[in-house]
C-alpha cells in the first residue's frame, strides 16, 4: 500500500543506525497490526490508552527521535512521520498520541534558551521512556501563573489536553504577571486533575479531555524561557513545533485512511457478494469496484508523496537550527499547510466511500468501520481547512508567509 | 432530455381535500421537529420504535395515500413523498419507515388479482391504522411454504425485515413446489418471531432485524395472486414498488439531509465561534462558512427538485393502471433512478460536510451530529449507486429500459 | 427549505393559447436542430448572426412572452426560459440572445412610469418583430447626456454590448446632470456605432462587442422614468431584470450542455470505438461510458428541475406587480441564485467530460466539440459564482436577501 | 511553484555531472519562459515545431539521458521527466515531444538484442543531435514488410504519428509473413511521407498527423530483434517504453497545468480587478480567489510528488535491466499509472478553473488562455483514465499485474 520506499531516506549514519531503523519501523509495523485487530473495541470503549502507550514505550518508539549520543534511535522527522502513519493505520487515536509527543518532546530542543536544560530533560525522556503532552491550546482561556513564596502555583482549566492522563511530562504556557511564561512540568506533582471528560464522535482513545490544575507547584528551574511579553515574537526556531504538529495531523490521517481501506480490501475478498446484474463471479471483478478502488488508492499515494515532500522540506529548514529565517520557515510551512489541505480531503473521501466498496451488510455495528471517518471528521476540524488553503493561495500568489501562530 | 411535463400538480379535488392535506403536512411538521428535538436520544438507545410509529397513527400519516371513499387523504404519491422527506428531516428512520409503509400498503392495489380484496384490505388498513411491512428481500435465501391439511405453513428467515416489530400486515414472497406463492398476512399469528438483531451503524430505529416463521399458519384467502413460476413476468402495474420504494429512499435521504443541515444553521447561529484569522466578528458572516452553507443548500434544492419531478413520473406512469406498458414503466423508472444517484451523492456529501460549518466542538459526543450521515452511509449501500447510473445511461445511450426486478 | 409550492405551472389560458404555445415549442426545437447541425461552422466563422436573428423572428419566437392582447404569445416566464434552453441547445450564443431580449423588451413593462409607454412600445415591439439589446454594464464606465436645445445627446462607450449589431431597440442607462437617465431608444438614429471587436473564446456569436454613442440624439419622450438620484433605490418590480437575466444565464447554460451531450451521444453511438480491454463488442456497453453518461445526465436533470422551479417563484413574485416587497423579491431571487451556481458547476462539468465518453478521435479540429465548453467557460465568469453561493448561504443563515444590484 | 528540491535527486556523480545538469535544467527553463512569452501565437498557427525542436538541440537536450560515455549528459529518468515538465509549462505540444523523444530514443537500450547495435545508434544520436519518433500505434492497421530482393520495403499508413515532420529516427513495427518486424530506421529514405493533417483541439504544435510509406527501403541491419511471433511476449526490460510513455504525458500534463497557473496569476497580479462586493481593494485579497488558488496549488504539489515518486520507482525496476521481472516491472508500472490517473484529473481541473481566478475579461480570444484546458483536454483521451484506474485497483486489490501492452 505504501510507496514509502520511493522517497528519499537521509543516508544512514551507519550499518547499525540502519538496522536500529529497521527494527522500529517492524515494531511498529507490528503493533499497528495489533492494533487493527482491536481497532473496533478500542472504539467501542474509548477509555484513556494507558496499554497503547505503554506499548509504544515497549517497543521503543518514544524515543526514536532523539539522538543516538543519549540512548535515542536517531531518527529523522520524516521517519518520525511515516511511524506516526503507521500506527495511525492501526488506530487513529495512538498514532496521534505519538505524534504529539514527538513534537512535545522535541519541542525543548528548539525553544530552551539554554541547551544543556532540553539535554537533560531530553536525556531524561529517552532513560525513563517518558510521554509528553501539553497545556498550550491558543484558543481557550489561559492558566495563571502566580508567585507563591520561592516558587510559583498554577491554576487553571484547559478544556482539551490531548493525552492528559497518560502524559509523564508536559509544555505549559501561562500567564505571570501579564507575561507569557514558558515551562515544562512533570505531572505527578500535586494539583494535576485530567478529567474523565472525552467523550467525542472520534478520536476516542485520544485521551483529550480537560484538565485542571489547583496550586500546581511550578518551580524556577522548570522555565525554559526568560518571560515574555505576549507580543514579542518567539525565536523563529522555537515556532517549528506549528508546522510539524500540522504534519502530524497530516501523517495520522493518512494512516486512518490507509487503515481503512487495507480493512475493505481485506472485507471485499472475503465477504462482498456480487452485485446482481454485475455478470461477474466475484466482488472483486466488479468494474466499479475496481475502478473505485483505483481512485482511492491513487489519491492516498498522491497525498502520502505529498507528506513526505513537506516532510523533508520542514526537516530541511528546521535543520538550519537558530539562523533560519521566518522566511525559509514560512516557505516550509506552506509545504505542510499544502498536505494538511490535500490529506484532509483524501482522507474524508476514502473513509467515507470505502462503504462502497464493501456492500451494505459492511454497515453491520459490531464492525464499527465507520470509525475511521468518525476519527478523521473529528479531528480534521482542528482548523478550518479553508483557511490552510487560503495561506497556501497567499504565498503562491503574493508571497506573503503565514503569520507566526499556534495554528500557523 | 426534458422533464418538463412531469411537474405539474393533480388539481387538488375540493377544498375538504386541500384542508385535510395541508392539515396532514402540518401534523408531520409538528412531528419531525419532536423528533428533532429527540433525535440524539433515540439514535443513541436504537430501540425499536414502538412510539414513533404510534405518533405516525395518531397524526393520521399511514392512511395518508389511501382512498378518501375508506377514509384515507386521497394525497397523491408526490405528497406521499414529500411527507416521507418531512418526517425524516426529524428522523431519518421514521421517514423509512413512513415509506416502506406506503409501498407495501398501497402495492396490493397494484398487485392483488381481484381488485375487491385489495379494497377489502385497505379498508381495514385504514380503519385500524395498520402499519404494513414486507419479507421480500430478493438477496436472501427464500421462504418456503408447505401445505398442511387445509392451509399451508410458511417456514423460513429473511435477514432483513424493516419494521420487524411494528408491522400489522406484512407482503410476503415465498416458494411452494417450486413456484411463486405472494400472500398478506397478519403478524399475529403464531409463529411469527421478529429477533432483536438489528445493531447497524445507521438507521437504529429502523427495526430492520431478522424475522423468522416457524410453521406460520397462511390461508388460501390470504393469497393476492395465483402461483407463479419463477420466470413469469409479473403484470407491469405490479412492478411500481420497485421504482416507488427508490423514491422512497431518495425522499427520505434527502429528508436526514435537510435536517443536518437544519440543525447546523442552528448551531452555526447560536454556538460557533468566529475563526482567529477571519477578520469577523460573527461565524455567521465568515466567508468560507457562508459560501459552504451556499454549495450544500443548492445541491440540496437542486436534488429535491429532481426528486418531485421524478415523483410526478412515476405517479403519471402509475396512474395509466392495468394499461401502462413497460416502456412507459421504464422511462418513469429512469427519473426515479436519477434522483436516487443524485441525491445519493448529495446527502452524503452534506451530512459529512455539516461539520466543517460548525467547528471542532459540534464533535462533542452528546450531540450525536454523526448520526446523519452514519444514516445515510448505511443505507445508500442497499444496492450499488454505480449500477443505477448505469441504467440511467444505458437509457439515454441506448433507449434500454432497465430490466423489472426488485432493484430495478 | 423546500421549494414544494413553486412547481406548479400556470393552467393553459385556453385552446388556443395552448395550441400556438406547443406550436412555438415545435418551432424552436425545429430552429435549434438546424444550429446544432451548423453550430461548428458557426463558431468558426463568430460573426454578428444576423441570419439567426431572423430566423428566431420567422418563427414568431421573440414576441412568445407579449400579451396576445397585442398579438404575442403569452407565455410565461417558465416557458420563454425554456425555450431559451431549447435553442441553447442547437447554438449557446443564439439562447443567450434570445433570453438576452427577453429580458431587455419585458423590462419597460415592469420599469417605466407610465404603463401607456410599455404598452406601445410592446406593441410596436410584436408588430414590428424588433429585437432588443441594452447597454447598461454596470462595471463600464458610464455613458453620459447632455441636453442640446429641446433634446439631449448621448456619448461614450460600452465594452460590451450584446447583440451589438442586431438590437432594433436599446435601453440605455446615462448620467445627466449627476443623475440617471433611464431611456429606451431605437438604433438607427444617427450616432450609434457597433463595434467589430468581439472575438473571444466562446460565445463568440453573441455579438457582445463594444458600441459608442456620438452625439446620438435622445428625446424627452425615450425617458421610461423620471431622472433618479444615483443611490435612489428603484421600484423593486423594476429590478426583476436582475434574477431573471440570471435566469437566462441559467437556461442557456444547461441548454448548451444538453446540446454537448446530445452530440457526444451521437457520436458514440456512430463513431466511438470499443476499448481494447473492455471486453464489450459496442462502445455503448462500455461500463464505464454508461456509468459516467449516467452521471451527466442525472446532474443535468436536477440542474433543469431546479432551474424550471427557481423560474416559477421569481415569475410568482414579479406577478406580485408593484406591490412585490424587496423580501419577496430577494426570497425569489435566492432561488435563481442558487440555479446559477449549480447550472455553473454542471455545465463546465458536462461540457468537459463529454470528451471521456467519445475518445480521442473526437478531438479532431473540425468537430468543435470543444465549443461546448468554451461557451460556458465564457459566459459563467459573468459574475463570481463564489458570491452567488455567498448570498444563498446568507439568505439560509441570516436570512439576509441580496442587496438589490445589476448582479444581485 | 515547484518543489523539485525537496525530492530525491540522485547524488550527483561527480562535480562535472552536477555542474552540466544544474546548466540542462537552467537551459529548460529559459526555453521555457520563451515558449510561454510565444504560446498563444503558436498555439494560433499550430504549424510543425520545426525551430522549437531545433531549440531543444540547441540547448542540449535531446541528449541529456544519454550516457556521459558518448557524449550524453547521463541524467535520470527522473530528471528527463522533471525537463519535461518544465518545457510543457511554456508549451505543451514541445513537452511532449520531448518526452517522446527521450521514450523512443532510449528504447533500443532495452530492446535491441545486440547491445552494440544500440550503443552506436546512441552515438550516433548524441554527436548528430538526432530527434526519434515512432510509428508503432496500436490501434491503427499495422504496417507491413516485404522482401525486395536483398532488402525489405514498408508500405502502408499511421493515422497518428507525433513528431511525424521533425523525426530523424523512427521506430517501427510492421508485419512480415505474418511476423512482427521491430527496427529502426531514418527518415530520409525515399518513400517516407509526413502528411499536414493534423489539426485538433489542442497539442497544435505535436505535430501528430498521419505518415505514409511507399515502397520505403528497410534493410537489415536495421532491424533490432530478431522477427517475432505476434503473440510472443517480449523480454520484460524491452516492455518499460509504456509506463515511461506514460510517465512522459504526466509529466506533460502537470507542466501544462503549471504553466496555466502561473498566466493565471501573473494576470491576477497585473489585471482582475476585486470583485464589486467583495470589500477588498485588490483582487489578490479576495478570501475566494486565495483560497482556490490555494486549492489548485496544492492538488498539482500532490500530483508532482506523486510524479516524482513515480518516476523513482519505474527507473528503480529500469536499472535491474535484463533480470527485471514481469513483476517488479508490473508493480512499478501501477505507480506509473496512479500518477497517470492523477494528473489527468488535476490538469484538467486546473486548466479548467484558472478562469475563475482571472475573471470574465481573461476570455478574450487574443490571450488563448483556453489552450491550456484544450491541449491537456485532448492528450488525456490517449486512452481511457478509467481503465488505468481499474488496473490501480487491480493490483490493490487482487494483485494483478497489468498485462504488458503499449498501454499498460
Amino acid at each position: 500500500m505504501s510507496n514509502v520506499h520511493f522517497l528519499r531516506e537521509p543516508a544512514p549514519v551507519n550499518a547499525e543506525h540502519d538496522e536500529r531503523r529497521r527494527e522500529l519501523f517492524a515494531r511498529a509495523e507490528a503493533l499497528s497490526t495489533d492494533l487493527a485487530r482491536r481497532g473496533a473495541e478500542l472504539d467501542r470503549v474509548g477509555a484513556p490508552p494507558r496499554e497503547e502507550i505503554e506499548a509504544l514505550r515497549q517497543a521503543g518508539l518514544l524515543t526514536a527521535l532523539h539522538s543516538p549520543e543519549i540512548g535515542g534511535a536517531g531518527l529523522s522527522w520524516i521517519d518520525g512521520l511515516r511511524l506516526v502513519r503507521i500506527v495511525a493505520r492501526g488506530e487513529s487515536s495512538i498514532g496521534q498520541l505519538l505524534g504529539y509527543h514527538y513534537v512535545n518532546s522535541q519541542y525543548v530542543y528548539w525553544a530552551a534558551a539554554d541547551p544543556r536544560q532540553a539535554w537533560v530533560l531530553g536525556a531524561e525522556t529517552v532513560e525513563r521512556q517518558l510521554y509528553w503532552g501539553a497545556a498550550v491550546n491558543p484558543r481557550d482561556p489561559g492558566l495563571t501563573l502566580e508567585r507563591r513564596g520561592a516558587h510559583y502555583v498554577l491554576n487553571g482549566r484547559k478544556t482539551f489536553s490531548t493525552g492528559a492522563h497518560v502524559s509523564d511530562r508536559i509544555n505549559v504556557n501561562a500567564t505571570l504577571d501579564g507575561k507569557i511564561a514558558n515551562f515544562v512540568v512533570p505531572t505527578d506533582r500535586p494539583g494535576y486533575i485530567a478529567n474523565d471528560d472525552w467523550d467525542n464522535i472520534g478520536q476516542r482513545l485520544s485521551d483529550s479531555g480537560s484538565v485542571e490544575f489547583r496550586d500546581f507547584p511550578v518551580y524556577g528551574r522548570d522555565f525554559i524561557q526568560a518571560l515574555a511579553e505576549p507580543l514579542d515574537p518567539p525565536p523563529v526556531q522555537a515556532t517549528f513545533n506549528t508546522p510539524l504538529i500540522q504534519l502530524v495531523f497530516v501523517n495520522f490521517y493518512l494512516g486512518t485512511a490507509q487503515g481503512a481501506l487495507a480493512a475493505a480490501l481485506d472485507y471485499v475478498r472475503s465477504t462482498t457478494r456480487p452485485w446482481v446484474t454485475s455478470g461477474v463471479e466475484r466482488a472483486g471483478d466488479d468494474p466499479y469496484i475496481l475502478e473505485a478502488i483505483g481512485e482511492l488508492q491513487t489519491n492516498l499515494k498522491a497525498s502520502v508523496a505529498l507528506a513526505d515532500a513537506a516532510a523533508a522540506a520542514v526537516e530541511a529548514a528546521l535543520s538550519e537550527g537558530s539562523s533560519v529565517t521566518a522566511e525559509a520557515r514560512g516557505a516550509a510551512a506552506i509545504e505542510a499547510y499544502a498536505a494538511k489541505v490535500h490529506s484532509t480531503h483524501v482522507a474524508l473521501d476514502v473513509t467515507a466511500r470505502v462503504f462502497e466498496l464493501m456492500g451494505a451488510r459492511a454497515t453491520a455495528g459490531h464492525y464499527r468501520f465507520d470509525r475511521y471517518w468518525r476519527n478523521v471528521r473529528t479531528h480534521t476540524l482542528h482548523d478550518p481547512v479553508a483557511y490552510k488553503a487560503r495561506e497556501v493561495g497567499d504565498f503562491a500568489l503574493n508571497g506573503r508567509i503565514p503569520p507566526i501562530s499556534l495554528y500557523s
